[in-house]
Formats: structure tokens, C-alpha cells, sequence
């Protein structure tokens, strides 16, 4: 049994030159029903693992018997991929204004309590979804057409958003700078946690800050939430998101792609989107926290860093995080000194680079984590 | 009559060289009472006539009587002033990271609100701001000295801050792109429209975005209505800030800064500031707009454009706008479009390129706007 | 009597997104004979009024009875123009490496000495041009099938070096950063000087610094010193090549365009390119430089600068240049200093920002400049 | 035995906000007589290991008997070390206009020629090197001072200059992009590959493109070639100048710095420069390469590439260099494809990022290498 990929391409931006700017769309109809979903990589121009992850994908997924729809559309951000600054991709924000390219998503959380105000006791589920779709649809349509027009990361987020809005399951694939593998989870999917093979886990509020997974999460949670504040009536939409973080950014790896992919398939699996599909999650350690509890290590210092903690590496209080070499005094005692954890803490991730200005996040670190057990 | 200026400076952060960045600050201190006064220039750091009319203005108040105290901080952001991306500086935002420069300025709606309860009915103004000022700079310094860190733009941010909460009257000078003068002031100072000599006003409402004039009033208008609406007290603080734009950035000019100059003296000497200064406001046309109706006129195409609508001119609806050339017909004839404005308008800005991609801002402009009677 | 536009594409690189990076040609092929003449524009991507200009140039010419063939190509470099930083694109140099846009053109002096010594004395003038574009043109292709590869500037160059190299007259489009008209001339062909509207015109000698301009006269001037040296035979090829600084780089101005475009008709006019064409070159003021009294000013500080010289206006030795403004010392006599002219001069172009690190080209200038007459 | 260590500093810029910026000078003067050793790093911003060796090589010398003068420059970049574009350093190049930070030091062979003519046949080695060196610092002073004045590039890199043409022996301490650790070596020194601990050596002509080392040897070697060609003597005058690649750009790694500055004492050792040192050079295997067969690899198309091919490990003709992801085709069997050997070789360097236009470097290699025997 296979699956046809059907690919399509779609305008996102014009560039100076007049240019239209697209992107691939690659598609899988099953023939079988079930749910859909959407996967998306490089939003961030240097984050380019994820187009690897789906190729790998696909090269599986057309060997398999897909239920419902799959929808991937890798290099998402044609403008962010393009823009060089040196040898690196300057990726995370627009070059012109620095908006992040990650934060123009549409939700708008009043609009969804009053269409809540419209759920009855008796309408189905079924019934209130594809209501629901079709009023965030028309909401992200209206934005697009908004008569003064938008900035150029609204547009792109939003004509991805047209087609993200459809689908149950949401995957963003990012990249930290120097990174170990993480993904954010919303706090009411945490038991997904177990589905995917990603050993760091980030539980989060439902609280939204721009992002695709939040501005696809928050308002099926928010619906949830006021269907039981104003009915009583406790739902449960099975709408999840997630942004995966695939690793170290500016590199990608065919091999660590394929294994990334068998992780996907069996969340895909375990949801109901393949049909006699055998790939179930490694029983492996996964570990979890709450947002609030990933922190971040500005330095109030300039200078040059050697990263001693280890992306992934449990350290404990007091531990060397980085060594720092201090340019004016490599003739004495203050040349070089040792930065320790203030903590107990599992690095996530650093900063790409050892020249670091005040003011920049070091690290991002778990602390307080706990271990997830199945 | 003179007063004396006291130059000392200020370190807001250290390069990757390791050496410390530093910020000159100018004081005059009269000899009578009177309000603070602080005044910043080129927070971002392309935006550097602020720089001239700061010149301009201590030439001539050195030679006032200056009652209270007078800050100056021409420059304050040594970082964004020298990052260069080709001939023009980078200055609106972190080039690390994208963060906009004047957005990490600090204000705590819950905590006003909180600080509003201990507000009794008998309480004198002067007490109630003398007591208000110092939860602030205590709020500022808390977070300044958050255990984690905090990122460079805000850390830059709140060390300005510290200096601007004692201020009676906060003036953050900027420039726009390609612009006429024109000036935010908060909805509930509309008087001080006439204050200064800029013919193109903006009333904004009490909503904190992050910048320092926000930052700056927020909590005196929220405190205001919170005292209202708690104990039925109508107060005013007196406290006012704004953000002058002085024309165009990447430009400065001597005489246009002793012209604005005079019109901040004029400010300056209707609050007080001043002994025996005859410096009063122009006699002029001065034009207002709510800020929902500043609008921002974005593209949805990329390409070359002519810039026909000047700052400050007033057009209608159907005039033209902007000349725009496509690349890939220059021999028939979709070679080059009109663009019309969609409604009476006056152009406050436009962006200072002629390449733009889709999603540009093209111009900012004031739609339903008013003549302001003094 | 019309001539025909026939327009096409050619690709001349590939972005990281794996897509073609297209450039137009637009051809227009006379009925008579004549010389075959190559334009292009925007090599620097922020020097974009060359594009106006051919927009200009092609609705004219379309009108009219041309001889030869016209090649006209706009906006030549399709990554130069896309790489924004800032609001401004960085169009001088390939963001990657700093690899100036313009220097990648191919000459090869000892190849050309070769070539000489296979004209003999009899061999027609005609028939050493033929020979020896064919042996430039192979020169030029071999170059682009290096087995190791080239860089982006150099493949883009060689790839529109293949369209020049056949042309007689080669027209390159550029801006200054802030700049009056002016234009390139090869000493051999000063006379071509009063040809065009161009008031300010640079004599260069024969050095090839990597240029398109360079690149087409250097192999011509050379072939005919080397065929005077080897066989004392005086020929003249008749082949010119120029660069117009056509203003102000960022800025596209559709008048100035059309002027612009009458100033190259009377030059392709008088060159035999037009048929009953009436176009003659205005009686106007040109003033010429030897490119060794072309200076360049620089800086040995760093401050901010307001440009009082402006381009096209003579100035005296002593008359002030520009007023800089120093940040630390506003309170004092050193807040602000004047640059004086250190000779008597004629400011072609200044620095497009008013921050100015030490070491910054302020300005560029004609020294013992001359009036040309005709 | 200790040597003292003197710290200084010089200014060499001054950025927009008019304040100097300056560079730590670290001497070590010995008690006994011996060459005089300039060593620097980072003159490229991203490349910062050599900083640490610096500070190794400090450590560990303040130990030891100096003989002669060790001179140190480290961070000898202060503009380039602190522009950053993104998360990482824009280090190779002027931001403003594209210059190479190591292409504007100082050499006139036509001056070497004329100097060369003033050399008698009985002048000790002595007195011509003593003559020799206040030539060339007359030379670059009275460059220096060039009442026009020069570039930023030009500026920094003559005062850095200034002090290294007075030594014997000159260490310009480099990285690559991902790298392993390779030397550039005069020919005329070739001797001196097995006095370094680094396994790969790269043997270069006497031609000048602006570096350091070829600033300060190329002098030397031209001088030695004209008192032969002159007075049929032969000389040495035993300068010689290295750069030294110390693996990977925008990282720093204190134990490998320890390791490098083992290298460079070793080297140190050998000239003479260290009293009853018993550091000697590694028994281990190098590789040398001509320049000429130091080949780079450049792409001719874009996409993201996988760098299969480790920097230091040989590979044969026809194996996979670089597996490439081909966005538009992940459907099909043109989504990745494999890039081979084109003959053996050696990997040294590749590009830093997975994303990579048309005309990258992706490769630099060894081809025709031999093993050195000591």
C-alpha cells in the first residue's frame, strides 16, 4: 500500500525585484478517513533540519497507508532562507524591521469566547469543529485582506496559517542555536509527551505569544474552556500542536533526519493517521517541565565564552557552565574565570557563537524537571 | 543669569571586546525649584538629529536660568549607534536578535493597581508622587537585578529608566525614516499639543507597548484612574512624556536643531522649567490625529518605487502616491503603475528605499485628522 | 518607424533555496546595420535610477529606427537587490564574503599581448575584431567552465561579460551614495565626453581593476598599443566603454529618468546606433578629472557629520566641508567643529549617513579639474 | 626564571560615537639577547581561538627565559570583533564596503627593488637588516600619514604593522570556517612546517595580496633576490611570517589553546627566542600542499548541503563529499543527491552553513599533497 504525494506550490511574498516567492506543498490524500495534519519546517531561515525531517517523511509516509490528510511544506519561509549575513542565514527575523518570523500568527481570544457564546448543550463535536474551523478561517481570511494590508512576517504566517488552520495535529520543526532535541507541548496534550522520542519536553500555559503552535492550540483550549465555563460541559476537541526542536541550527544531518521522522511517525501512528502502521514511541527516559521553569541565562557581562555544559547534560549546582577569557587581563589572575550553575539545571541549549555582548542569553536551561513516566 | 552643566557617564553595557559602553549624561541644576526634566536622543541608534537639538539646547540653557533640573543623554544607546550594515547603521534593532531598542522599558499595570489601594483620600499629591516614584525606581531596580538576567536592549532600557522615572516631563527624541516633525503625546495631555512647534500631532491612548514615553506615563494615567475609581478622587500628577520625531534619520543638521531647539525651550518654559525666559510657542498650524487613525499603508507587492507624496503635504483620495517600476515589463504597459491614495490623507513618513518587498511599510500616514485650535 | 522589443530571460544564479535567480535582457534589433550596443543597470543592488533610466531608454527607442542591435538589461544582479539590512539593501558587496559586486569581470593582459602578435599588418580592421571577440568570448566562456568553480560575483559578471563582450558601446548604470551625475570615461575616448549630458566627467587610464567598463576597453586599448609596438600600425577598434553615476543610490526618480534616457540617446546617436534621429547633445558646462585628482576623503575620527559641501557645487580651499558633532563635549566649545576643503575642489559624492566611523570616505572630490570644451 | 610582562594599549579607531577604540599590546622583554617575535590574533572578528592561545602561550611564557622581545596582539580587531548579524560575528569584512580586514598591510615591491640597489657587496647581514627595517617603517608612516587619508581596513591593519615589521618572526593567528588546523608557510621557510605541531602545511609563493605574512616576508624574500640578482650574493635574512589557521571560527576552547600554544613555544624554541627551554616539536606526521594545489570547491547551484567529507580526513576520488537536499523534489528521486571527489584530496575547511547559494566556497582542499619528512 502507498500513498501519491500530489505537490503544489504557493506564492507567499514578492521580493524587489518583482519576483514571486513560493513554496512547495507536499500533499497525501489517504484513502482511508481520519485526521489532518499539517507539518511545516524553516520559519526561521537557519533552521533547517525540519526540510530534512521531511524528506525523510516522505520518503516514508508514500510507503505507507495514510488515513486522512498530510500536508508538509518544508523551507516555509523563502525570504528568511535567502538572506545571508556572512557565511550564516540571518533567519529568526525579517532583515528590515526584526520581527520574528515566528510571532504573526493570528488569535484572537475574544472573538473565540463569543463564539462560544454560540456552542448550545446539544451540538455535537463534530458539529462545533467544523463550525469553529470555518469561523477561524474566515477570521484569518478577513485579517489577510485587512484594507491597509500587513507587515511581510504577518502575511507569511498568515497564508500558512490558512492551511494549518484545518488540520488536528500541528507539528512547527525549529531549531535551537546550539541545541539537544526539545519540543513545547500544550499542558493539556502533556500525555503526547510519550509519543514522540524527544527526551526534553516544555510544558505550556495557554497563553499565546504569536507562534503557530500556540495560535493553533490556544483557541481550541479557550473554546474548551468557556464550552465548560458556560455549559458546564466538559469537551474535548483533540486539536494538539506542537513545535519540535530538531536540533542545532545552520547544520543538517540525513541520518538524525530519519530517525527524527521515525518519531513523528509514531505520534502520526498513535493518532490514528496510518493505517497498519507497526512504529510505536522508543520506551526511552523523557524529561518535562513547565515553562516557567525554563529559564533563561542572560550574561551582564561582554567577552568570550568556552560552553563547558553540554547541551542535554545534567549539571548540578555550582558546576562549570563556561570558562570566559577576559581580553585585558590574559597577564594575570582575571584573564580567564569560570561561570557556575546557579543551579541544578540540564542545559538546553547556548548561544552559536564565543564573542557574547552583555545582555545575551547564554542559555536556556531546565530546572525544577522531573522525569515523565508512561 | 547661566547654569552650570555637570557631564558625567553612565555604563549601559560591555562589547565582546570585554570593555565597557558608556553614555554621557548632562545635568543642569538650577538654582530655583522646579520640575525634572529628562531628555534622551538616539535610542535608535540611525535616529541622530536628537543628538544636534540636545547640542543646541544645553548651548542655550547654558546661558538660562534653569529652575528644577534639567538630564540630558544625547547618544544613549552606544550599541545600535555603531552597528553598520553597509554605509547605514542598523540602529532600530539588536542585530542579535531582532529586538526593538525602545520596546524594554518597564511598566507594571497590576502593581499600580495594587499601589492605587494604598492611596488614602487624605493623601497630598505631592505625597502620593513622592511615594509613587520610589515604588517605581524600586520596580525598575528589581528588575534590573532579576537573578537569570535580563537581554541587553531591555537591560539598556531600564539603566535610562532608572534616570527617567524621576522626571516630571520626559522628552524621547526620535526620527522616522523619511519625515516630516511630528510628536506622540498621551490622550490625556492634548493641551501640550500646543506647547511645542510640531504641526503634526499624535494622541495616543494609555496602552504601554514598551516604549519610553509609555513607560513614562502609563503609570501616572493608570494611577490617576485608579484613584478615581477607588475613592471617587480626581487627581493629576502632572507628569507628561513624549516621543518628538525630528525628520528624517541618517542625517543631521545644525540650524533644523536650533529650530527645534527653540520649540522644546518654548515646552520647557510653559512647565516651569525656565526663570524669565521669553520663549513662548509659534503661532501655527498644528494638525492632530487619534492614533487609530495613523495609519500604516503597507505593500503587497515587491519593487521599485518613486516616492511622490512628500511628508507633510497634504493629498486626496485617488492623488498619487507612489510611482512604482516592474522589472519584467519595462516594454509594455505594466512597466510602471501609479499608486493612489485610498483616502485623504497627509503622509507623516515613507520608507527610505526604493526596493521594497512585499509587507513594507510604505508610507505612515495621518487619515481623519484635525486642525488643533490653541 | 518602430523597432521591436524581444525580451527573455537568463538565469545567472541559484539561491539556498535551490531556485533560479532570474535576470531580463530586452533586445531590440534594428532593420539597418549598425553597432551593437549593451546597457545594463543596478550591478550594485542599491543603485537602482538605472532602472528607471532603461524603462525610460526602452519607450524611446521603441519609437524609433534603430541601427545595430540594443541590449539593454535592468537590474543585472537579482541577489544584490534582495539583500536587505535595515530598511536599506546592503547591493555593494555579496553579504557572504564582502565581494564587491563589480569586480569580477574577466581581462587577461598577457592573453591579449598573444592575440597581438597574430595580427599582421595587412589583416583588416573588421577582421581583428572579429577574431578577436570570438578569442575573448572563449576566453570569457573557458573562465566559467573552471572545473573547481567560482565565486557568485564572478560567475554573475562573466555571465553578463558573455552578452558585452560582443557590444561596441557598453553603457554600465550605477549611483553614487549621495552624488551628482557623473560618468567614466577611458582616456582614449575623452572626446566622447561632450556626448552626453554629464556634467562631471573622470578620465581613467588603462588599469583593469575588475570593472565592466575596464573590462571591455582594457582588452581593446591594449590590442592597440600592442599592434602600434609590434607592427607600428596605428588602428583605432572603436569600441567604448562607460560608467554612468546616474545621482543618488535607494532613490528612483521617473523625470530624472527620462533626462537621463535623452542624454544616452544623443550619445547612441552620435554614435550611429539611430536612424533620423535628431537628438544631439545639449550645449552645456562639463568639467573633466584625470582620475588621480579624483580624491577621496577620509576620515581619521569617528563622529557624527552634517555634509554642508554639496555634490556639483565648486567649493574654495578653506570653505567648510562638513560640521561634526561630538558627543561628549556638548557642553563645551569642542561640541562641534568644522572640516575645511584642503584645496579647491568639487564634491562629486559624500557618505550616505551621518555616523561616520574613523576611516569612512566622506567625501569624493575633483581636484584640478578642468572645464572641457568642445 | 620569570619575564615580565608589560601591558599596554594603542588606539586603533574611533567608531560613530567619536570614542577611541583600542587594542591591549602585551610585551615581554628578556634579559638576554634574542629575536623579537610579533604575535596576533583575531584581525578576523569570528576568529577568536587565537585569543586563548594568546593567553596560553602568556601563561606559560611569563614561566620561562625570554630571549629578545615577544610582542602580543591579541583581539587586535576591535570593529570586527563586535559587529554582529545575528547570533554570530560579521568578522571577515569592513560591514561598510566589503573590505577584507587581512588585505591592507603594506608592501611596495618597486621601493624593495630601489632599496635593494643601495645594498653593497661587503654591508654586514646586520646593517642591511637594521637599514632595511627603518625603510619599511618610514615606508608605512609616511603611508600612515596619506593627507587624504585611508581606510578603516587600511588604517588598523598599518598600526598593527607598525609594530610587527620590526620582527623576526611574525604568528597571525587565524581560523577557518569548520576547520582543522592548517599553516600558511613562505616557500623560502619551508624548513620551518616541522617546527609547528599543526599536520597540515601549505607552502606559498612570493606574491603579495595583503596579508600580514605576506607583508612581512614578501620584503624580505624580494630583497634576498634582488642582492643576488644584483651582487650575486646570497643572503638570508631569517624573518619569516606565518598564519596560522587554529581550527574553526566562532569558538573558543581553552585545553586546545594550551595544545596550540605548546606548538608555537615550540616553534618559539627553536628560533632562539626561549633560554633552557626542552619544548621541542611533536614526532608526527604533516602534509604539505603548494598554493597552487590548494584548491577551493565552489558550487554551482544552491540548496543544503550535509558536509560529509571531515576537515583533515582523506579522501579518495569519486567518494561523497556532500549530500545535497533538493527542496522542490522531496517527492522524488532528485530530493537528495550526493556530491563526489572530483580527484583524492584532503578536506581542510568547509563552509559553516547547511544553506548555500550558487558560487560558495564549500570546499577548500589538498590535492597533490605530499608527506613532509623531517
Amino acid at each position: 500500500m502507498t500513498t501519491e504525494v500530489v505537490k503544489t506550490h504557493i506564492v507567499v511574498a514578492q521580493n524587489a525585484s518583482g519576483r514571486n516567492m513560493n513554496v512547495p506543498i507536499y500533499r497525501m490524500q489517504g484513502s482511508r478517513p481520519g485526521p489532518t495534519v499539517y507539518i511545516q519546517s524553516s520559519i526561521h531561515g537557519a533552521e533547517v533540519q525540519g526540510n530534512v525531517v521531511i524528506y525523510q517523511l516522505i520518503q516514508r509516509l508514500k510507503k505507507m497507508d495514510v488515513c486522512g490528510e498530510i500536508i508538509l511544506v518544508p523551507n516555509c519561509n523563502p525570504i528568511g532562507t535567502n538572506i545571508k549575513a556572512g557565511e550564516y542565514t540571518l533567519g529568526r527575523f525579517d532583515p528590515v524591521n526584526g520581527t520574528n518570523w515566528n510571532r504573526g500568527y493570528f488569535f484572537d481570544e475574544e472573538a473565540v469566547k463569543r463564539f462560544a457564546r454560540t456552542v448550545t448543550p446539544e451540538e455535537s463535536i463534530d458539529g462545533v469543529k467544523k463550525r469553529f474551523r470555518s469561523h477561524l478561517l474566515n477570521a484569518i481570511n478577513k485579517k489577510l485582506a485587512e484594507p491597509w494590508g500587513l507587515g511581510l512576517a504577518q502575511q507569511l504566517n498568515l497564508k500558512l496559517q490558512q492551511m494549518a488552520v484545518n488540520a488536528d495535529f500541528v507539528l512547527d520543526l525549529h531549531n535551537g542555536p546550539v541545541s539537544t532535541r526539545h519540543v513545547y507541548i500544550p499542558e493539556y496534550a502533556k500525555e503526547s509527551a510519550a509519543l514522540f522520542n524527544i527526551p526534553h519536553c516544555i510544558f505550556i500555559p495557554n497563553v499565546f505569544a504569536g507562534a503557530l503552535d500556540e495560535a493553533t492550540f490556544c483557541p481550541w483550549w479557550t473554546l474548551q474552556q468557556q464550552v465548560k465555563k458556560n455549559l458546564g460541559r466538559q469537551v474535548s476537541f483533540g486539536v494538539e500542536a506542537f513545535t519540535l526542536e530538531m536540533g542545532s541550527q545552520e547544520v543538517i544531518n540525513f541520518k538524525e533526519g530519519n530517525i527524527d521522522a521515525t518519531s513523528i511517525v509514531s505520534y502520526l501512528n498513535a493518532k490514528g493517521a496510518l493505517h497498519s502502521c507497526d512504529v510505536t514511541p522508543d520506551n526511552m527516559l523523557r524529561i518535562g517541565v513547565y515553562l516557567r521553569d525554563y529559564k533563561t541565562l542572560f550574561t551582564d557581562w561582554g567577552g568570550m565564552v568556552e560552553y563547558l555544559a553540554k547541551p542535554g547534560s545534567p549539571i548540578k549546582q555550582g558546576d562549570a557552565m563556561a570558562q570566559i577569557l577576559n581580553i585585558d587581563d590574559l597577564d594575570n589572575e582575571n584573564g580567564s574565570r569560570t561561570l557556575e550553575a546557579p543551579c541544578d539545571l540540564i542545559p538546553i541549549l547556548h548561544f552559536p557563537s564565543a564573542s557574547v555582548l552583555s545582555g545575551t542569553q547564554l542559555y536556556k536551561v531546565f530546572t525544577n524537571y522531573e522525569t515523565l513516566t508512561e
